[in-house]
């Protein structure tokens, strides 16, 4: 399984959320080879700002492998985690970040330069023209 | 009711953690003069590095007052957040934050100087040294 291979997995959340009437958002975490938590946004439908994607994935993972430190998962989203999600990644000690799309407003970058452990990996850009799609195709249709 | 009275129900939820075994934060969520959400940090307990306090009353009071939004609401919160914490706080457009003591290490200040909504008023040092105290205590006795 490869990085897009996982990725398509985040995208097909975020799909779920895209049919929902979420921001379309997808996440899942990986650890030695094995999806353990998978996660669409759900801000919406729960009513709760903190019902991101990847705030339900880390939760979700936590819960499955037993221990709230990450250091072996790698997460995979679709769109650029913003900084509430950065933290939350930084403080599991994720041991690796994949995302899709960058997100111009919200994306941690913008905000605050090094949230993440020192240790995270960060590769971005797999399947951006996607996500980033399903974004724009999301928000055409709210307008 | 005072920011030193509602900043006393938080340190109360803090203690509740610090018997836990917890990190003693606390938070309390205040809406209209009437306390909507009060929670304290359970990670341990969960095993989630999600379960902050400014997170589990952030969920709460939305929950509570049937909206996601918390733009005429105050956070008390006995220790400074962190960037997630912000994050969330800036996504809940929260009115007003009231912090007690500062957090040199975590703190979101240092990180990320404005990840909060450009409207939310913040409010430090409410029962600073109290709050203070009770963090160098716990963090005394693990050594």
């Amino acid at each position: 399984m490869s990085d897009q291979d996982y990725m398509q997995q985040a995208y097909n959340e975020a799909l779920a959320a895209y049919e929902e009437d979420e921001i379309p958002v997808g996440a899942v975490v990986v650890c030695d080879g094995r999806v353990v938590a998978s996660a669409h946004n759900q801000t919406e439908r729960l009513g709760d700002v903190t019902a991101h994607a990847e705030m339900l994935a880390i939760t979700a993972a936590a819960d499955e492998l037993g221990g709230k430190y990450l250091d072996e998962c790698t997460l995979y989203v679709t769109l650029e985690p913003c900084i509430m999600c950065a933290g939350a990644i930084g403080w599991s000690q994720m041991k690796r970040v994949v995302y899709g799309a960058s997100d111009e407003k919200r994306g941690y970058t913008r905000y605050a330069p090094s949230p993440l452990h020192p240790k995270t990996e960060v590769t971005t850009g797999v399947m951006k023209e996607e996500c980033e799609e399903l974004m724009k195709r999301f928000f055409k249709e709210k307008r």
